[in-house]
């Protein structure tokens, strides 16, 4: 409740900040007797880490997930959690402090600066602080293992992708990728063509020092039906609080979007049918899977809307904190785009979301 | 956490069902001392009630709030509260079930009667029983009071309009209207020409049996910077869950919202500036009066987009309990639009995430 | 979060004062498909009710329970819950508010109205407003949702007695006894002899205007092992924080208590063993159902103590709002002895902590 | 909700198993611009290591702290929190998994292996994995923290100290005593003959093989009138729930406690007064500085009994996993008595409580 926390039953807890001793958290919540397989929740923390590819910041940042509870060896090495909290932690290796002694007194425009010295009377200047994207290492860690859990429990599978970069979209809507399409590209977008334009899109961009933002789309796929706990506490409440905690997250939208809005009912109406085997579907997915607060067994489908990135190589106007103007320049190493290394941030929050109900699920019948 | 509940320390729980006796709630967390203006709470409930035009449906609830506990008179008859728990209710009078049974069997398409019944083996078929959007009266009864305790402790306002039905649009940007001007037409919407031609759209919409969505924006003036919670609780994704979870919801934007993904980060930047007085604000609002998860002291601005209502007066296609197909046509009396009529529900859900920041806030520093 | 809501997923919230219009509650968490008898928690009631011996308050509190939400009737006109909040709200009748009015000023020693006034800064004096035991009505009407819950799904029973009055005790050990054998005499301890000496005892003592307290033992049967959530959410830290909220509530124990600790380990312990059946149970039980904040299969065992009533009929020493000393005399109409009305509401606040981890536990295993 | 979180502003989630990597915790909720003194946080965890006199088990834990997160440095070096999450780690240096090798088909009478597996299906046998008593270090570290919060918002002091060993028992009333008296013998009583008499008792019971338990008292001074948020999170609610936690405790008691429910009303109530500066207090403290849920300025004193330790080096009758009786006897080392240890966990857990109702009591009034 005070802040840092995410999820009911499924519960992460985070801290850390970008340039202290290390960032980590605690998943609370995870049922006994999941297997476990770690090389899968480094390497989705392999996918957030920047400085893999010429789009990203070359800040060097290991981020290699330590594990320090709630997992034991069976007898064949494997592994498999006890059902007590999963801590865990992130060394911060590459920390170079003194590229921010120039921020000491002043505020970055559009950056949390302002607001964190406004709600604490001071803060970490180095590296943004908790303000950092850093953070979302953390929930990182946590959606993987939720992914394993939704996988293990009911054949849940989550997956995001880049849709828009700036104005070049891709020009179907959205739809399910496995993984393997999405990362053949360093832009996380499953159109090979597109993703070229969008790679050189961000090159040009970041030759001026300017920034772009866009969209993702993210869709799962098998979660049944009856997911959801109305009225508060929606699926799609839950997902838009998981999406928008994302730095740089600017809109969300659940299925048909504001597109649907200019529908008319006889138009957005997904209507019920049968399959071959007798099972219920929808002919259309307007509702984007979810209908009342539940899950209806449908693909869930996401749309959220990244700003461009805040720091830029240009100067602005800013003031300082005895409130004279000024001007700045943006130094360090940032990403020209964040889209690509959001996309597993994406997930990890759509995971811990879904795992959550699937747990909370459990209680809904006698 | 069991899914009716919303808030961290101011807290609204909810309980009722379209045709069950009555619905109601209670409000924990309000501070003692607060002036209570009752005509002030009823008002907002009856700018959500039905029946009041042409645009809504002829279902008549009354809708009298009842306030049980929290609140004392003083000794010039005035009341105020003492810091327990508002127990409130409003009677179901207008509670006409037979005009649902023939819903036992059928699944309206876009409804919620499917996943309820995924979800608990079982549903109330009166009037969609909980699904029902009756239910969000309770939330402008707790909104109404939030709103009280915004502008007593620090004089924020809340003010919400119709911006969009169907394609309809306002040619404006976002921005603060008084209450006075937005309920000067029926469709709540500031400009008199729009509002004119919205109108007649639902109109002739309804005249088919169908019906339309669109687009409100609400915006909260006076906020003081330091509001919110990083990192999970920051003060757009509280927002964004509360407004996801009122009924048709379909898309959230803060600020720039989705149009801001296509700026560059040299156009979308709110550069820092001082004003006459000295005060820090900025040139631009394109975050929408939060940064980083806080509130920065500009206006917030929230756009929240509305499917077109899923029940029409047309034949469509879905399945029964059995799973054979069927046809089914929309009964009963219900709004061609909802966005009237979801002003004052969108403003209720603002308050109350802004009251719980409110008193959030006042942990933040030693 | 805001003090009047208990429980993660058995959830009450209740609100009212002692002489508002009523009081009431919303349980949340209730799952669908549960029989419920409407006659059973009005027994409940009536159990906890005023009036009903010489050893009560005059005080008639009708206190009939409505339902307004969360249950419906199936074809044969039996009640059935819908998963939905069961709202609920009990009338103020007798609310005799002039009694109070000499408490303006003064506060009663060993009452809540001199705390109260501290933290609010203001209070309703009607009968100790939220500060009055007639909020427990609320619990009991929870818990015995949750007792038919609890037996619904698990067979799970709780009885709680009078096991002491004053320095009047039963002779023998916690165990768990038959209702209609507790409810046999009105002070509700299962001896009758010890019965009526307790009955004596509580009559001499009022006739001086004065008032006794003692102690409540509480059983719970068939609660299978497995339930309880370390570290925090142990199940006798739930059970402790429960019964403890219950007004005059001085003392917890748990299992051997505090004669537990005089004895050394190797008499302590509870040796495990297997029953003709091969289930494993153990030789005694001093952990009172409960190892490492996990239930075993054994019954549940706790005691309560209740100080002494703080109302009584003599003159004593106080202050008023302006600290001037001064001498109060209680008047109106008080319980000499509260245990026997307490029994209902220990019994309830068990069911709403058991209840709410019968539910918690479906999350413990993958 | 998990079960591994405590408190509501102020919270603690810890991790971690005896023979884990590691053990720690976040302490969520920590108000900015709070001085923080390091070695006073590891001079508590010395308290509660192991190894540090004859009267506790050999097992070397170093329980040296380390701070990842939420402190900063200012210019002259010194400490301050930022606001955002502590997050802190304590490595397990000295874990013998060997030693525990025996247990794996056996369950321990009394400790809680065999209750973790009805709950979970498995258990980490190393050490008691997460029911280990090493858990409590972490919230050593938070109650650390706590402390330093309450002493600067409020001088709020807390001590505790073991007033009863076995059947050997202090002879004055609960009383607020300096760490200096306390902490001068390694039993942890302010009496230099008691103690002596505790220690001798303890070796005695040690060479047999045997184990005792006893009370421990603490005392909390200076809390200002008004903590505490009724009906269900009253003050004493919650430190119940928190001393609960704690394991082998069986009993507790608020100021009279036990001995309370023997007095009548007319010798129980505590009689207001003032004092020669006009401040309110009362005559007598029976109410332990609590009255209905809320503080009301004077001590707060509660009692705690511990059972006995249930590791004894004794043969004692249990089952295996195969539910076939068989004997067992304790190995390892262990502390014959863990009142001493325990007097800082005591604490610990009685400043988390107050430090979240501190935060929680900013939002009372408007």
């Amino acid at each position: 409740m005070a802040g840092n926390t995410f999820g009911k039953l499924l519960q992460i807890t985070t801290f850390g900040e970008s340039h202290g001793a290390s960032i980590g958290g605690i998943l609370d919540g995870v049922p006994s007797g999941l297997s476990i397989d770690i090389e899968s929740i480094q390497s989705e923390l392999d996918r957030r880490r920047p400085g893999t590819s010429q789009l990203t910041t070359a800040r060097k940042e290991h981020d290699i997930v330590e594990i320090f509870s709630g997992i034991i060896k069976n007898e064949d090495e494997s592994l498999i959690t006890t059902g007590t909290p999963v801590g865990f932690g992130i060394q911060n290796n590459d920390a170079k402090s003194k590229d921010y002694s120039y921020l000491k007194n002043a505020y970055r425009p559009s950056h949390a600066d302002y607001t964190y010295e406004a709600k604490y009377g001071l803060r970490d200047i180095r590296g943004g602080g908790r303000s950092s994207a850093r953070e979302t290492a953390c929930r990182v860690v946590g959606g993987a293992i939720a992914k394993q859990l939704l996988f293990a429990a009911s054949k849940v599978e989550i997956s995001a992708y880049v849709e828009r970069v700036h104005d070049i979209s891709v020009p179907f809507p959205p739809a399910y990728f496995e993984r393997s399409v999405i990362d053949e590209n360093i832009v996380r977008c499953p159109s090979k063509d597109i993703a070229d334009r969008m790679i050189q899109r961000i090159e040009d961009v970041k030759n001026t020092g300017d920034t772009v933002g866009g969209s993702i789309v993210v869709v799962a796929k098998n979660v049944p039906s009856g997911w959801g706990e109305p009225v508060f506490d929606k699926l799609e409440a839950d997902l838009a609080k998981a999406l928008m905690s994302i730095p740089a997250v600017k809109g969300i939208e659940v299925g048909s979007g504001f597109s649907g809005t200019l529908m008319k009912g006889s138009e957005h109406n997904d209507a019920f049918r049968t399959d071959k085997v007798g099972k219920v579907n929808t002919e259309t997915n307007r509702s984007g899977g979810i209908q009342g607060g539940i899950s209806n067994g449908e693909e869930i489908v996401l749309r959220i809307g990244f700003k461009p990135v805040s720091t830029i190589k240009k100067e602005q106007n800013t003031v300082n904190r005895d409130s004279e103007e000024m001007k700045i320049i943006g130094k360090g190493r940032h990403d020209p785009c964040v889209l690509p290394r959001a996309v597993p941030i994406v997930e990890a929050m759509v995971a811990l979301v879904l795992g959550d109900h699937l747990l909370r699920q459990r209680s809904a019948r006698l």
